[in-house]
């Protein structure tokens, strides 16, 4: 539990308030017998854009035609504290951990069936113009949104 | 060795005269040991890409800008002959087995490195236009450099 | 729908008694806009695994320590019937078309959230022995099992 | 080139001696129409894993029957720095940067054909005993292979 950006543990797991579930799939393991440790950040992915579902903020175009921007992951972090197994049900917390001008950053946690932390992460979104390729601020309404929400 | 696409078997194998060769990842395992069932498509794909542009045809936009169709999978079928495990080299052959007006056939097959098949497969790849979803014919030009390698 | 193993296309999708439910991932889609065509693979392996969870047959060692086979995928078929995007929720149907003495034949279908058919698919399972790699019959508990909601 | 682990650029990438090479599959791609973010990670799996075999040490169990550990990922990260596309042929370099009593840490740099750097990472390996779960130490052996080539 010692990942530098989780900082004070109760008050970090105290600002999650929202998840979703995944279900290990049998082709997400490896022959050590476990979750290969890649899928992670396809959990954190799934989090991430149902979060953003959720708030209706940076949706990709896809979704919402007006989006000027696409939501690209500039890094990603993952902290992994205990195996998870095939058919383990996790639930993935995220939250918006800091708003920045055209970026954010967000925070996941990992916690399967009988509520042990199995991973933690972290990683900075940067809204960005897929043509110019230059970074686009995110909308007063968007950080309004986001700041609502998010608690650190 | 007794997929009904195969037919003569000495004789389907003798017409395949283009491989890609693919080393079984770590991450392409699951916890039975061996290299998941799913993961044979994605050699599929990968060599059916290859071949493409070994031949010049059906090359994505993104590698042909004068492309005016994609090429769409419009069936896979996979027969697993023997199991498959981290770290085997595979050759993955593929040849074009029947040529239609806007579709083709490709075959498959997987040998290892100590010369077993380990899997055949087949499929139907249609070019098809993104936009309206209707199917593109194939270029006569196209289908002469097809045919040219094409021996069933 | 003109795949084989349908048949009577009315009298195939009554026989479905069971499925699930995906949504599609993000990083499930590829640079055509749409699910990547070896999804699919992955639906049907969590589709039968929870099928056999649900009929309490064939399960994995994992979860049940007293199988002496496991379920090996011995071929596999997919026709794709129309695109299938993001974010799509579709619910994967899965039956026991055919009972043998240690194998089985499964069908499957995906319908999206607009019920409409997006693709169908088939497959073999053969119940092996991980040891000696020799087919292991299924029992007659299991085989009454599959037989009371095999609809063919 | 900002992350923390990197410090001085020149030096730090002068330190890798090791590398291998992947072609973006199409699979790996998203809607968004570069790589897919989670793929970065599959390629520092096999990065890692061939730099082991190429080195001789803390082989999995599948190669070497003689080790009593498995190499787990006790963290990963990866940092973004420029977009990657299908076809893209990647050169995957990978170093050891710190050697602890049972673990170690790997740092990773990804450049493109133009010789551009697309992605850099890092992460922690732990040599674990599968059976207890606990840490086992990395052999005098191990480590006189691994500092042999280690260069901060």
């Amino acid at each position: 539990m010692k990942a530098s950006y989780v900082g004070d543990y109760e008050q970090w797991v105290e600002g999650f308030q929202f998840h979703i579930e995944v279900r290990v799939r049998f082709s997400e393991t490896d022959m050590f017998g476990h979750m290969n440790n890649t899928v992670s950040f396809t959990y954190f992915e799934q989090a991430r854009i149902d979060y953003f579902r959720h708030l209706g903020v940076l949706m990709p175009a896809a979704i919402d035609e007006n989006v000027k921007g696409i939501p690209i992951v500039a890094d990603l972090q993952c902290d992994y504290v205990q195996q998870v197994f095939f058919d383990d049900v996790l639930r993935i917390y995220t939250k918006v951990a800091k708003i920045g001008n055209s970026s954010m950053d967000l925070h996941y946690l990992a916690k399967n069936q009988r509520d042990e932390v199995c991973f933690t992460g972290r990683g900075t979104i940067v809204q960005m113009d897929p043509q110019t390729g230059k970074s686009v601020p995110i909308s007063e309404e968007d950080k309004l949104r986001l700041k609502s929400l998010a608690v650190n």
